[in-house]
């Protein structure tokens, strides 16, 4: 046995208050994992993340295996270390930054090869190496090298990107170095095909993981596809395991996906939108950019405790954004990881009291209600 | 009488171990204030400041008054709470950002004309209108308006722009409001000739400050003839009111100056080396950009008590550096200004024990030793 586990702690409906066990410390469940891409939550030191309430943070192998190296991180005693974080880690495969960010690319059966991004030196990457790097890493949650498919996609080609996937993953298995505490993770594919998705389920569960994740969505299915997909998805998965939503989402989404049964979640949205002025609020998506904020003497949100809305005006971060001052991504990457958190917190408190329905009927009026300025939603994230 | 009020506490030869008391807070001296150029020390948050052992801080008046604009900062509360610096601020007159910054100058008698840097608007800036802004910034130390005059310099055109600094600090002093605890400070000019040095401490000694500047400095004379003139300077201002030197400058200088007579300083220098990689150490400056730091294990100064330092190696900070990710700039901004306050502290507690002759062999002495990654200087500013 691994020693990571899944603790259920209360359901309200599908929904699940739990808890992760694991190596490097405990999260509490449905989480948020902020994206520390190249072994930092941009603009983010660790205390400060960890003070807004997240307990496990992303990391990204494409990223790490090219700049710094995995080998070197190793040898500087693993990415907890390295980045400073010393809680649980999870990083993704690599596998969906080859397709969305490398060139040259070829797949077969035994792999990718690739040129890196950064200086167009060649890489590949094969499920046995996709681990090797994770265990180079100290990853605390590895996850299963999958081939990320195009949406849309032939229904020919997608089973055969799925069955690969599916191939894969049994080799990221028969790779993955049990240790206690660690986990490795299988990804669940199959695009938008109900069908498909049960098959990639069923196929995961044979071969056996620590945790079940669901790739492939949010990449232009739309919202109302991705819940579809989420609801044929999530019976077919093991209700002893967690189950991680990849790349999701916009707070609505998240919403939603915990009301079926979805733990994890990782995004950019809140980092990203950070950095190019805009911040969440109950009422929607601020953007500080606008001029109309120039003169409003008003914090973001004044129920958020994070240091933006509890030090400054609209008027201030409107100024810092407009002068390119790097105080504005560092104040509302906090401010926005700090909603991430307080929605998550807000769910598992619903969760555990019963109440889900209320909390996301109170959540969606809310943003119906809107705030007077914030009239634009988050960028899409690329 | 003003509020304001220097207090000596002891002397060590010419230095001086004294406190400032303010409108808003006392300030320990000899004293180090970061910049916040518009509004916000790049890239720190407030309290990230403060920690380091800041008391004060600069703001710019040409930047502010171009953008977000003096009136706005007034209606929204002042700089301070702008900003939210509770702590004592002084801003400088604008003067040599319009020269050094702006385009079609224009330079009489009455003031200075200029085009903004930021959008090509025009603007005035006379010692009246200088003061103004500062007010309306609600600045704790306001300077006078002067002429930056460039190096070298003919001695004719050196002392006609003297003499009509001279006659703008009288009209600075006419247009300022006193209030308790608030400040407005001349500054001497005259270049590198003692004679117009001495001559403009005694012009600005008859108007009557609350604290004397010594400007002009640090602008390519070298820091032997930086060092000569603030030796021909200081015996000219009065005991009783603090000396600032603008501008200034390495930690060296600092040190060199400190047992000469100044009080307080500014320089971008510590925020500057910090966006672009370069960290002040015991022994000089570490270039981070330096493929050498890859594989370092070690932090960058075992002894400093700042983030950058107890909680990651020189190739983590590398590696934030090659990746352009935002925390590098964090991390050594706040590493740089641990280090200059930690040195102003240092310098404080020798002048108070009467050791500061030994404090600045041992100073000069570790930075001959050097850094064996120390091998550059902190590279100009401009």
């Amino acid at each position: 046995m691994s020693g990571f586990r899944y603790e259920s702690i209360a359901t309200d409906g599908a929904a699940r208050r739990g808890r992760l066990h694991t190596a490097h410390g405990t999260v509490e469940t449905p989480a948020f994992m902020p994206v520390g891409t190249a072994g930092t939550v941009k603009a983010m030191l660790p205390d400060h993340v960890r003070s807004t309430g997240a307990e496990i943070v992303l990391g990204n192998t494409y990223h790490l295996m090219l700049r710094p190296g995995a080998d070197r991180v190793q040898r500087l005693g693993g990415l907890h270390k390295f980045m400073n974080w010393p809680g649980p880690i999870l990083t993704d495969s690599g596998g969906y930054q080859v397709m969305s960010l490398s060139s040259l690319r070829k797949l077969t059966e035994q792999g990718v090869t690739f040129q890196s991004h950064i200086d167009g030196s060649k890489h590949m990457l094969t499920p046995e190496r996709a681990v090797e790097i994770q265990h180079q890493l100290d990853s605390t949650i590895s996850m299963c090298l999958d081939e990320c498919a195009p949406h849309p996609i032939e229904p020919e080609l997608g089973r055969k990107s799925m069955e690969m996937s599916m191939r894969w993953a049994e080799r990221c298995r028969a790779a993955f170095r049990d240790r206690p505490g660690y986990a490795l993770f299988g990804i669940v594919q199959g695009g938008i095909d109900r069908q498909m998705r049960g098959e990639s389920a069923g196929a995961l569960k044979r071969i056996g993981f620590d945790g079940y994740a669901i790739g492939g969505l949010a990449v232009g299915e739309g919202t109302g596809l991705m819940l579809e997909t989420i609801d044929a998805t999530v019976p077919h998965l093991p209700a002893d395991r967690p189950r991680y939503l990849m790349g999701v989402g916009r707070p609505d989404e998240l919403v939603e996906a915990v009301r079926r049964g979805i733990d994890m979640f990782d995004c950019v949205m809140p980092t990203r939108s950070g950095r190019t002025g805009q911040a969440f609020v109950p009422g929607g998506v601020v953007n500080l950019r606008n001029a109309r904020h120039a003169d409003d003497a008003r914090p973001l949100d004044p129920a958020c405790p994070c240091p933006a809305c509890r030090g400054y005006s609209r008027a201030y971060l409107h100024h810092l954004t407009k002068s390119k001052e790097m105080l504005g991504p560092v104040l509302l990457t906090w401010h926005n990881l700090q909603f991430y958190q307080d929605l998550m917190a807000g769910l598992r408190q619903a969760i555990a009291g019963g109440s889900l329905a209320q909390f996301a009927a109170g959540f969606h009026a809310a943003r119906r209600a809107g705030d007077q300025d914030a009239e634009t939603d988050a960028e899409e994230e690329t």
